[in-house]
């Protein structure tokens, strides 16, 4: 297809794409000729990828690069190429582990994972960015004042299992078409904004339940 | 208490606390003489408040005299001060609704919130900046490229119901000697970071459980 059909059947604008092109995160097309490029469905799908992390995941263009850099790099193995993509996406400043509070954190983490029976979770605590995000959240409550409830912090883990699964399931349907490590990166772009604008509806939900409108 | 005190049980050091002072999100101590001021628990409350605003939600200055604005306009009945402090946080953009995506959007939304049964998140629809980010979230996925599964976004809605029972039961318990305004904020900025660390730790999990490291 050329470029206005791509532009059209992805509802990304002729300029923008150009922009894209020009900043390394779509491959150019096939060149017909000096002023004609041929593009084919990886481009369409790439195109849409881009466009999400960008304009739903607010994901800074520097980031988007790396990201790809990870999901193309196949002399990784899958499941290492998807985290090395996952974990480019952005994240929380590193814990100071200088800090008394990370080390309780890390402790409060560790039951956590060992409660839940997350053994490929555990096996991955030295270099996965989420736990090193989770250990920065309990320290943060922790030095608040206020006291981690194991019982409570295995709830939400649930929940959170919940979701993660729902996620992989849709990225699973929507997996045939293209490779899986740009639809895990894709599903985790698009369903976070999704599930904080429902969290906050919930709690206004059940704030009125408990306290109506008084 | 001093100054020193302050500083000592809150954790947040002297120089902050005396900018937070000047950009008037903490109220001026008592004036002891033209040197020394004291503070009592209030103060201690409110700076817990700011620093978990500031540190662990990333929320700029500006909004958060905003939200500190609403939490203290006594004229207002306390679900209304707990919403429009809520509401006060960062969002996302507003939906275009000249977009033919944002119409469907308000679709599925709205039979969502009719099929959970949320009749007060229904009565909210024309002001809660919460709908309009589920609409905003919901329009970005339909642009992609990927159509909505009703029973996929109710299990997803049921499982952030559940995180909202137990963030309002955190509140509840340590709602006590503070207003429960202020609570409610801390807790949705306490608990936002942890959930999404927690969303990805089990996206891990599961995705290992379901691929391996292969």
């Amino acid at each position: 297809m050329r470029l206005a059909e791509l532009s059209e059947r992805s509802g990304v604008p002729i300029a923008t794409i150009k922009y894209y092109l020009r900043e390394g995160l779509l491959a150019p097309g096939r060149q017909l000729n000096a002023r004609t490029a041929e593009y084919d469905e990886d481009h369409l799908r790439r195109l849409r990828l881009v466009r999400a992390m960008i304009q739903v995941g607010r994901i800074p263009v520097a980031t988007v690069r790396d990201v790809l850099g990870h999901v193309d790099d196949d002399s990784l193995p899958r499941t290492i190429r998807m985290g090395a993509a996952l974990w480019a996406l952005p994240q929380v400043p590193e814990p100071d582990e200088e800090d008394e509070y990370v080390g309780a954190a890390h402790q409060v983490a560790d039951q956590l994972l060992e409660s839940l029976g997350w053994s490929n979770a555990q096996a991955l605590v030295t270099i996965s960015p989420s736990y090193r995000s989770l250990v920065v959240a309990l320290a943060a409550l922790r030095r608040l004042g206020y006291d981690w409830d194991p019982q409570l912090l295995l709830a939400y883990a649930r929940l959170m299992h919940g979701a993660a699964v729902l996620d992989l399931d849709f990225v699973e349907t929507h997996g045939s078409e293209a490779e899986r490590v740009e639809t895990a990166v894709l599903g985790t772009v698009l369903v976070q904004p999704m599930l904080q604008a429902l969290h906050r509806l919930a709690q206004e939900e059940e704030s009125a339940r408990r306290y109506g409108f008084e």
